[in-house]
């Protein structure tokens, strides 16, 4: 097939396969089969359809595309460069899985312009996707008005087999199903090939009919490598159907133009090798050296830019429009889109003092929600199915559901992975709502994926985890955190809080509504515990601070978290009274402490003073920083047990007698 | 109702209920509706079809019966006393939920003789069931004969909404579809109502048609609270289909019998109260006071003691006929069963010295795996599509497919979630069947859940992960593991290995086989190693030892663990020239040293030398209980970043310089 027999269609999309190629070649690592396969689908959506502006990556009301399917990375750089985005340069391109470049071995989004999202674990993208088209169904039910709909776009996806064999994909497309999300397009690149072989060694089963059981609108282009009208066809048939989201199946071929790597899994997750490169450019006809675009390919992909402009001034338009008219909402919706919070919201916030009712900390989050609900009205989330024992209920907002997407309770079901995703894609949204999901604090393990990439990925989410130790007590070890805390805890970037009381907890949410960059995960009791003298909103901001304190260097420093620092407080009364000096560190969050400084923290746990004894229902695993070596921990460093919450407790040494008598047997060696 | 008109079988079935009813009101903790609205399909199931023998719960030829929906855990306990298991008595039932009774809040298999698998966390105990099965058909294939059939049970499961929604359950359910696992029997409790209220809030999408696009024979019974003969019905129909697995979906509802809480979330997790239950006994015509079971109804129950016992006398039988004439494949079958590792096993696994090429410990995994498989027969897995990456391929086994269930290869596809799971039922289904899966160590975030419930639960599953650093290169942070060994060192019982070279890669094998009862968890280096002098199979067992030293006490002590251990040895006899005196320490597992003899500890990491560098290429948290006060670790302590390994290596500070520096730091202080 000489060059000169290509149509300008044959010559784009071989631009994005050779680019593909190209890159993954000379990093020698990387994933050239899904560029080469997906370049004809990705060419129709880039093109024709999808509404971007490659010079304003964060044009709000750009239609999002989310590369499931993350490892194909080359695929979105190579659309982002030939589009005209100023983020991926040819340089960039050539800098492919290098060392803190623009271009790394799946897409990032804190390190590229213009990616919504960071995936590559498989089914993230397509689960955060769902979180977009949910931020995007709500904000349209919030701001549009009858004749003018600033709040107007599509949530693209490519995703693969990967990504559809993966259980979270299958909680959050059910829940799209059942939310009947019609903006969410999904185009399934179905080219029956992983990592291991044929697709046929593990996965036959229909996916269109298991997402028809979801609820979607499916539809199957036969031809995904030539037939690029059928793509065209399908995906305005997507946009057609308004009550329904898409999956479009399109069948192709994995490293389409490799004479001898195409179909086979020697064309997913290496390069293809330079005899095969070269066979490859002759079998596709491209007589272009490496990394060269052919001068037509680049100008037609740049329309782009000039499209986007357009796309752009006539919603600038709109904007302006929609502000003459609607004021109050336009303001509001600026105030939004630029991430500020509005003036004074914190002063919603609760505070108590010890005279008041002690509550679990987890009825404290959800007075702190229904409180920051009414001035914060980007809050918006929901439970995994337990929304009244996590107590995330925002009374009188209503459920978000089909023909209420207004509404800001988020009904998640049972659905912990998935759930985690969503919010990930709500905050990655870029439109300042605040999500939040909860579930019972071991659950987290069902969610730590999306848990972690919260915390990688910049995602202000808050994770409001109830149940928090062997405390909740008659569920048993299947239910109790043990090591859960610790596991969290060792999360770079993510502030874990325990908060201990009511004024804690309210500080635990002043820090994580502050946080839009940064996720934070509150760990709750199930149980009821006192308001303690001493605590305020605003030291939970340094992590740890002094509850009480004797005259003078203290003997012994008590270090409680949680629901074990109303123990400490207690213990630390008994042994003043027995003459010893004492001092009470309450520790809601280990990492907020360790970024004070070095005087604060010494301040608080002097080097002097090498008695200490934390007391937390969990496990040990980490403390040790924070206690040296003539330090000790009342700690559970084994499975938990199925009895009534205050039995275990009592069971495992959660007792004022049992802190007093291990702080004893300190000061006496 | 009068009792005068109730049946026999609405006896035995109102007697679960009563069950389950009082013994939730007496703990005032618990989950009445399930075992109310499923009563009778599980007493279809117990009374008419499934083959146990209640005096013998491990009698190797039962029906396995999972309870997915974990929380109704009394709906099995009732069965349990009802037919006549010893382990569950009515003095069992009345301590309900209480300290270390045998009737926890969740089925316990470690607690509760007759429990096979250890379910509450949703989807889980599906999951476990397809890899019962698989173990069944698996077993099957190799030692039954046209003319005897010695391995022959169902494994039926009971599941809800919940198990529906989760992800695991779509993964394993899919695989199994794939594998047409005609043994596997799943009764839905389709009763429409999860925690948060009626299912229609969320789970709308028709489970049935997802269960026939994953190739499984679905059926419907509409009337489920009523209609025994149809359930029975559908049962025998399941299990005339012998070429896919049966799903039933039985329309119940929950809390049946309750006047004011059936059929809503009232009567899902809590006790009905006083009052309501007193209705419910009128409603219900049921004039037994609490924990009473009429004699009828017991007697009709416990004909299951006669029944099991002429089952398992005929399975003997049967097995007597098969041992005189298959002698050696009954020797064999009956090894398996004892649990009895075949002699000299452990002379297969494969010893190094200095002078062999250093190979990545992925590939010290695959040689261990492939000479292990040819003297253990028993050993079966496989990998979440990357048996290329993970090396996890038994070569000249052959896969696990439908029509070859004889072999050895288990094709997960990319379910790590699924995968974990069925693991675990592997294990547990008690047949000596080793059981082991892989993926990217940074993946176990998928399946935490499994992980922790194979520590849990006593399933001695081989979980080998390999990438286990930032070593792996281009992939980037989000399949670098950062924070993840340390996250699973932390989970109670689990051994985390993370070997240095070859021998080490061996005995971290001789471990984990040995150990059947307890998972490990191997981290494995993508990375070439050398291999070390002074390594060997034995000192693994240890979990720390010493690698080299110097004469006499050592000014310092390098820590290294996996492929970081080479750099110590190197910096070391750098150190030396210098005149340093250092000993080095390898730690393939924290967990086993943690174990030994506090004088054996004493030897190798002596409380007198203080000067102790910890060299790992991951997160330093929980490191410093082997460093003290005045150590140190080069850690990573932040996401990783694309780039090539060695340059990931390199920046983070892992090159023998950079330890020789740190060193030297620690020892100028």
């Amino acid at each position: 097939m000489p060059v000169a027999t290509q149509s300008l269609e044959e010559l784009c999309i071989n631009s994005i396969r050779f680019l593909a190629i190209d890159a993954v070649e000379k990093a020698k690592s990387g994933h050239p089969g899904l560029p080469m396969g997906a370049a004809p689908m990705a060419f129709v959506l880039w093109d024709r359809l999808m509404r971007f502006n490659p010079k304003n990556p964060y044009w709000f009301n750009r239609d999002r595309f989310v590369l499931s399917a993350g490892h194909g990375s080359m695929l979105q750089y190579a659309l982002m460069y030939l589009t005209g985005y100023d983020s991926v340069t040819m340089e960039d391109i050539k800098q492919f899985r290098q060392w803190e470049s623009k271009t790394p071995g799946h897409p990032e989004n804190f390190m590229t312009e213009g990616v919504e999202v960071t995936t590559g674990p498989l089914g993230q993208g397509i689960s955060n996707a769902v979180g977009l088209a949910m931020a995007e169904a709500h904000l349209a039910a919030k701001f549009n008005k009858p004749d003018s709909q600033i709040v107007d776009h599509y949530t693209y996806v490519i995703l693969g087999d990967g990504c559809n064999m993966e259980g979270v994909s299958g909680e959050a497309c059910s829940l799209a199903g059942h939310l009947g999300l019609g903006k969410l397009i999904a185009l399934y690149d179905d080219n029956h090939i992983s990592i291991d072989g044929s697709t046929d060694i593990s996965f036959t089963e229909d996916v269109n009919k298991r997402f028809e059981a979801y609820g979607w609108h499916v539809q199957h282009v036969e031809d995904g490598n030539t037939d690029i009208e059928a793509i065209h066809k399908a995906i305005e048939a997507a946009k057609a159907v308004t009550d329904k989201p898409s999956f479009i199946k399109i069948t192709t071929t994995i490293g389409y133009g490799s004479p001898n790597k195409a179909d086979s899994a020697d064309a997913h997750g290496a390069a293809l090798g330079k005899d095969e490169v070269q066979a490859t450019r002759e079998n596709l006809g491209w007589e272009y050296p490496e990394f060269e675009v052919p001068e037509d390919s680049l100008k037609h992909f740049r329309k782009a830019v000039e499209r986007g402009a357009q796309l752009e001034e006539e919603w600038n338009q709109r904007l302006a429009e929609y502000k003459s008219k609607y004021a109050e909402e336009a303001a509001e919706f600026e105030r939004r889109l630029s991430g500020k919070l509005p003036e004074g919201w914190e002063k919603a916030l609760p505070t108590y003092t010890p005279e008041d009712k002690g509550l679990a900390t987890r009825k404290h989050s959800e007075i702190c929600l229904n409180a920051l609900a009414k001035v914060l009205p980007e809050l918006i989330g929901g439970s995994a199915d337990l929304t009244h024992s996590n107590y995330t209920l925002l009374k009188g907002f209503g459920d978000f559901e089909k023909g209420h997407y207004e509404n800001r309770n988020l009904r998640f079901g049972v659905r912990e992975h998935g759930m985690g995703a969503i919010c990930n894609g709500i905050a990655l949204h870029g439109s300042g709502l605040i999500p939040y999901g909860a579930t019972f604090l071991v659950f987290t393990d069902y969610m730590r994926a999306p848990i972690r990439l919260s915390a990688l990925s910049h995602a202000g989410v808050i994770w409001v985890m109830t149940h928090d130790s062997i405390a909740l007590g008659e569920d048993g070890p299947t239910h109790q955190p043990i090591e859960t805390i610790a596991s969290l805890r060792a999360i770079p970037q993510l502030l874990v809080m325990r908060p201990a009381d009511g004024n804690e907890t309210s500080g635990a949410y002043k820090v994580a509504i502050e946080n839009r960059k940064r996720p934070t995960l509150l760990a709750l009791s199930r149980q009821n515990l006192p308001n303690l003298a001493g605590s305020t909103i605003d030291n939970v901001a340094k992590g740890a601070y002094i509850l009480s304190d004797s005259e003078g260097t203290p003997d012994i420093i008590l270090i409680g978290t949680g629901g074990e620092t109303h123990l400490c407080v207690d213990a630390a009364e008994k042994l003043r009274a027995e003459g010893k000096k004492v001092r009470v560190v309450s520790m809601p969050c280990w990492e907020l402490f360790d970024e004070q400084e070095e005087a604060y923290r010494e301040s608080v746990l002097p080097k002097a003073v090498t008695k200490r004894l934390a007391v937390e229902a969990a496990s040990s695993f980490g403390w040790f920083p924070y206690l040296g070596d003539e330090g000790a921990i009342i700690s559970v460093d084994r499975f938990g047990v199925s009895a009534p919450g205050t039995v275990a407790l009592e069971k495992f040494g959660y007792t004022v007698d049992n802190v007093v008598g291990k702080a004893n047997i300190l000061l006496s060696k």
